[in-house]
């Protein structure tokens, strides 16, 4: 909460990592187990890939009141480019339904040793094309 | 998470303030509604009346690992002064159900106009008897 | 710190926000004095009016190693519209010289009791005039 | 900035962080190198080895409010033990030099291979010796 009873804007971004992390599960070799993640996509990363945020952008329309109870988070795929994909999300006011911030995140998977991007493979392709849609920003 | 992919020992008391106000109430006067809280202690309080954290202390028993599921946290209230009271808290892994982290939290009602601590209230005093118990440190 | 051993992407935000209220002060109203900021702009607000965050842009160029030495951070107004403005940023890594982070802002005034944006005055024009440059993303 | 205009309470255990990085160093293996600490104590630490956080104990003597100067802290150890150490803080506002926060750390090098705590060494007592000072619970 911010010195105006809101959810602070920075706390926010913190909250659709847990919600990309929900969703798609932990970065490979990071954290312990817990439950199986819907997508298995930054969980099935090999030893030696770390998964890199390129770029946030976040638009708050509306004030996110703190509340005592759990947020509405949306989270969906908007593009897959050859070395990085693209994450939405809405994010909704669990009392009134309002659409409170849309975001898009761009993230990469990077090969530690030379510190290059590398390629979405196939199966990180087919993990994630049933969650593919629009983007947030037109 | 930090460098050692543990959950950071700061973020931990930022997860102890939430599982604060998911049993007690988020402070009155700050934040928006959301479900009625287990026990109403914080969100009761009169408008004019600041929840101060006094003090804290944790013991870090095991690292805690950064999972995708809910930590399981018990809260209580260990200790009840004239004008203030102590909650207390065992953090367990989800997973393995080791405590993790032991702490306790200090609390006080201030009277934001003089700036001194108000007395426990019988109505405060009844709400959270029911949740009284041993002190975590010995 | 994350897991990787950089400055985590959402704690760049906090720090974001530290060297915009180092440049252009304290949101009026909120925190103490320290000192006079080099341009008083969210200082200067009256009392009923929050300054709010609308959107982040925030672009990961380079990963910024966690160090025990202070940032170098570049600040300035990339846009002033009829009711909003936008800060631009640009993070060094003070060791490298490297560009890190590439990022904007857009804040608006918000009159509390009717919800509803401020025009920018003719006073936070020309406090931000001289800082006026060119736009981070093209 | 919390919803009271003070520096959040569990933001003071970051700044706390900070400061005791700044003295005794990144610990080793996490981080980029900025300026030789004045005690290289955890910057020291082999390859292997972590540096956990045991337990906080923190005392918020006074509201911190926030302001855009730097806070005065100052930090020692309080105590050394055959497998841990403590280190002490004062944190005071540094318009009214006021002590708003007393607290202490205790920490432990940990092998990571073992999980077992390692003996302070010759070299780290005789490091952090000429910074040993009382107490700051009595």
């Amino acid at each position: 909460m911010d010195a105006y009873g809101h959810i602070n804007n920075v706390q926010v971004l913190r909250i659709l990592e847990e919600a990309r992390i929900h969703a798609f599960g932990s970065p490979g070799g990071t954290g312990g187990f817990g439950e199986r993640p819907p997508v298995q996509l930054f969980s099935a990363v090999n030893t030696g890939v770390q998964t890199l945020v390129v770029e946030h952008r976040v638009k708050y329309v509306a004030p996110l009141d703190y509340r005592n109870i759990p947020l509405n988070i949306e989270v969906w795929i908007s593009e897959i480019k050859p070395a990085s994909f693209t994450m939405a999300y809405l994010v909704r006011d669990p009392m009134t339904d309002t659409v409170c911030v849309k975001a898009e995140t761009v993230l990469a998977f990077i090969d530690v040793e030379s510190g290059r991007p590398l390629r979405i493979t196939q199966e990180q392709r087919h993990a994630v094309e049933p969650f593919l849609g629009e983007p947030v920003f037109s």
